[in-house]
């Protein structure tokens, strides 16, 4: 079984190339695969597949050749994943198999477009709906900000604080009734010199060196917080740089993909990991 | 350049093969290798070098053909590692590189024999040198042990209390004038149907999920419990199952050794890595 290994602003991933939905990626395997110690380790896996041989899942687009069958480190199903968009689409252009231009790649979450220009890689990453006020706290201090739904839900906080010294070790508060199903919390310094620093707690996960869907959230709040709807910010999180683009109803993150390494499982280690 | 990556008892491990003395393995590398985000991630690199091309580091025998050029995840330079010399066996039988029986293999804590059978890897450990009683505690509560010395220091408590139940995310406290520079804590229940179980507290490093040493260490401790000075045992550590003879004025470890994966490093990302 051939693999690479590759991350996006530090969130990283295994990718296993399955053009032909070969592959039967049972969730053990997903698990052992990421595992930092047993396995290789990683924060997800993509399964590069055909979407035409994708098996279970989304009715196929005859106008999208690829899928990125994104899956959780606990082997569960997820959406979409700006940051593995962005490792997908290098490895994609790796094997020769991305067209010029704005490549579209069908996900769980719908179709994305991609682009790659050099050492970047744009991902359209959809309509940022903006929603009520909220306030966020931290060790009793009190952040406000604004809900923001990327197809997941944020609380982003533009805050004068010094982001670095908050304590994210445990979860944010955050007001239930207007999250009842968690929230992915954003801490924005103020729009300076078309930039931001951001930190951010992931639902379920938390404090993470960088996020796709919370960066975009961080730099839809610092745009209100500056008077502005659309733009373009730098986003300068812990795993990196990131730009967004808000314009045209759409919002679009670009940044690094690295690929690290490519090679082969084990055939054994494989086949007791199954 | 190639690697491969494998682990012993959930200790794990970048091997870098390098027979000819030809690679600059800087400690940036080692530690952009080891890096479990940007890079492949591990706990140390096993570069595997003919000891005749080592270059820097201890003169070679001119009867022992392979050295383990073991770094830690720092990029710093170690003596010895039971797991990482079970891992670099088990590489060079996988490249047909290692004789049958028992082979030595160069360290810079000196020779270590290594034998293969089955899915087992043994190293002989060299001596264990039992010194004065200590007392290590933990929130408060004492357990009484021996210092070991298995080239490096250790205080092993064998104890009826559960060890599982041990809060071991801070280090135990010890009597600093028995140990000037520190001690490898090792927790272990008494001796039952040939085992033992042992948790372990690494100085410098927090709770491991296993350690050669502090399971040879575990061992001696538990066989003098039962009023024992040879013997085997099996240990059951958070990363597996070991065992240890201690025989013949020497110690033996036996445990498992799995090679994950096999391939090649990107080349721009080796490049950036130097």
């Amino acid at each position: 079984m051939r693999f690479s290994k590759g991350h996006g602003t530090e969130n990283d991933f295994v990718v296993l190339p399955d053009p032909d939905g070969e592959l039967d990626l049972t969730p053990a395997r997903v698990v052992a695969l990421c595992d930092r110690r047993r396995g290789l380790g990683a924060d997800g896996v993509l399964r590069v597949v055909r979407w035409a041989k994708l098996g279970d899942g989304p009715a196929a687009d005859p106008g999208v050749e690829w899928f990125m069958d994104y899956r959780n480190a606990d082997g569960s199903a997820a959406e979409m994943c700006g940051n593995g968009m962005r490792v997908f689409a290098r490895y994609l252009a790796h094997e020769g198999w991305l067209g010029g231009g704005a490549v579209p790649i069908g996900t769980r979450g719908g179709v994305r477009s991609v682009v790659l220009d050099g050492a970047e890689v744009s991902v359209d990453m959809g309509p940022a709906v903006v929603g009520e006020a909220g306030t966020a706290s931290v060790e009793g201090e009190a952040f406000p900000g604004i809900a923001v739904d990327v197809g997941n839900p944020h609380l982003a906080c533009v805050t004068e604080a010094a982001i670095d010294a908050l304590d994210l070790s445990r979860p944010p508060g955050h007001d239930p009734s207007l999250f009842p199903h968690g929230v992915n919390v954003e801490f924005v310094s103020p729009v300076e010199g078309g930039e931001v620093a951001m930190r951010v707690h992931e639902r379920g996960v938390g404090e993470t060196r960088s996020c796709g869907t919370g960066t975009v959230a961080a730099v839809v709040a610092a745009l209100r917080h500056a008077g502005r709807e659309t733009g373009t910010l730098a986003v300068r999180t812990p795993g990196g740089r990131l730009r967004v683009t808000v314009e045209g109803g759409t919002t679009v993150l670009h940044g690094p993909a690295v690929l690290v390494a490519h090679g082969e499982l084990a055939p054994d280690w494989w086949a007791a990991a199954g």
